[in-house]
């Protein structure tokens, strides 16, 4: 793994504009009022050009949950031990997690990516090893990743993404699991946001006003620990995680490779900031699935432009936001695809308008 | 058909109280921090206290389109021509139209009822003809439905869902297709939540702001022929349509069989709230499915007290928001079903939360 030579993220294809008006003109010829479709609307405009054809289909999407642990998670950071991450993995891999009951109503295959857990696990098919430490060091005391770890998530990230595009995947739906993770989400929107970390300290999962509080203070001193971290790559390497880098990687290869990127909660959008700030134009292939009404969310979805499908105050994370939102962008490719026309149908009087 | 006796809407039996704190411990328990699934978790419960089980299930779901057509479209008031409705019908039937592509991705089967449509259609396997008259009469010069015949669509839509129910259905997905019966909802809207016309008259199935404002015009002189329709069933009388009056129909009788109602957009809310003015209960079995973002349908939304599940700025009707919304219902009753415990999954550190 060629991990210490210097990392570049991959370029991403502008979408193909030119198709716009083809597009827009077969959108409008379906059998109904114009615009009717609202956001389906949009969404089949955009895998269109994400696609450059005005057919889009989605093949072989897959759920991947990123799981890493945070070495942080020992200063009492989340409600839930650092032990539950390796559960949750054997839970994901049982099929009864949350995601799992969502994602086989949508008939998406989850795969589990050992990012960084700190103990080792069984192996099992669904489970891909891609574990770059076993477990972030304290950042409290030193970086969470060297400059090396935080490269060899991005690769792993890309590889996992370039595999399934070779088997015909072109949608992913990138998700994760770190006890911990949502103070590394914290760390990285204050620092690329450039927001004071109260605003950036949301319940994570579940704790109440006290428990807040402490995380509040802990994450205070920990951002205090590295003063000069604002380069994206910078940031990654001092908050972590190992899941949120992987997820980076993974956003970043799947956009250069024309995949649609469904972009989940807190942590995800974190990845999906990240990404933003190396290559831009890897929104152009996001679709940001589910807004949390956290405030800090709010505000990275602002930077991001993201206009979230979802509000149902799902704060489980585990890629559950964007498996979610998975039936809508289904139904914006149906229409598009099936929908007849106001010819083929016999409908006559088409609205002036 | 006994449409001259006194019609009494359906007793409506009281959720299943008693069951809350089992529901919520089974909720609670859940391999997730408390709350995590949001919305998912309220419908759950919903669910749960309808069928009066802590394992509620959704059975045989069915999409039922009710169409209708409105003296007072030939006043133009809107964009599109009445011979729309029955070649909607047709699009309905040959699966083409919105409703249809969307449905198929949830399994749903899509019914049309004849509910009143101006001409007579040829016969089909998925139609049901239960024409109370050919269109509506003209409002703008005399009622559009004489009493008689809103209590016989109040009858045919309490007996499509008697005949569902028994055939195992527990749960229907009413929508719409009716040329100018935006118009139809707006002065119901006026007249039961007091409002002036000039609130409730919205863009329809795309009008323009001169079109907005002409069918403001023809609707303005509609409720000053009607001035003493304030009672539910006179103002369904005053101002149709069949396929409105139906839907109320068949929402109260799901709702007096423990069925869930999914209620879709403006105009299936018009019929919701005269089945609410009738039966407030109804209100316990209804999930509403989306918010338009139109003005009137937020002010209705606020007098029932609901909180629609998707803001996707769709406006076509159909039944379209209502499917949309279906794969939220399954989640929740999925997660319910199929989620691991804590205790069987071996996950331990519950939040103590």
């Amino acid at each position: 793994m060629s991990s210490t030579q210097t990392w570049q993220p991959p370029a991403i294809p502008p979408l193909s504009h030119e198709l716009r008006a083809t597009l827009l003109a077969r959108i409008d010829n379906k059998t109904k009022p114009p615009g009717a479709l609202g956001r389906l609307e949009e969404i089949a405009l955009q895998l269109g050009l994400m696609q450059g054809t005005t057919a889009p289909r989605l093949n072989a999407p897959v759920v991947l949950v990123f799981a890493g642990d945070h070495g942080f998670a020992a200063e009492g950071v989340s409600p839930f031990p650092p032990e539950v991450t390796p559960q949750m993995v054997q839970n994901f891999l049982a099929g009864g997690a949350g995601v799992n009951a969502l994602a086989r109503l949508s008939n998406l295959p989850v795969k589990v990516i050992d990012a960084g857990v700190a103990v080792d696990l069984p192996p099992h098919p669904d489970l891909l090893v891609r574990k770059v430490r076993a477990g972030t060091r304290n950042a409290l005391h030193e970086p969470a990743l060297t400059p090396d770890e935080v490269r060899l998530c991005l690769q792993y990230g890309a590889e996992i993404v370039r595999d399934l595009a070779q088997q015909g995947t072109n949608a992913i739906l990138p998700g994760e699991m770190g006890i911990g993770n949502s103070s590394a989400a914290a760390l990285i929107y204050s620092a690329l946001l450039r927001l004071p970390l109260t605003g950036c300290v949301g319940v994570g999962a579940g704790h109440d006003a006290a428990g807040v509080a402490r995380k509040l203070a802990i994450l205070t001193r920990v951002q205090q620990r590295h003063p000069h971290a604002e380069a994206p790559l910078d940031v990654l390497a001092a908050f972590g995680g190992c899941e949120i880098a992987m997820m980076t990687g993974a956003m970043l290869e799947a956009a250069s490779r024309r995949m649609l990127v469904m972009i989940d909660g807190i942590i995800a959008t974190a990845a999906a900031l990240v990404a933003a700030r190396l290559r831009p134009a890897v929104l152009d292939y996001a679709i940001f699935a589910h807004a949390s009404g956290d405030e800090p969310h709010r505000l990275a979805l602002q930077a991001l432009g993201g206009k979230p499908l979802l509000e149902l105050n799902l704060r489980l994370g585990e890629a559950t936001g964007a498996v979610m939102a998975w039936p809508i962008i289904r139904a914006a490719e149906a229409f598009l695809a099936e929908m007849a026309t106001f010819e083929s149908a016999g409908v006559h009087g088409k609205a002036p308008v």
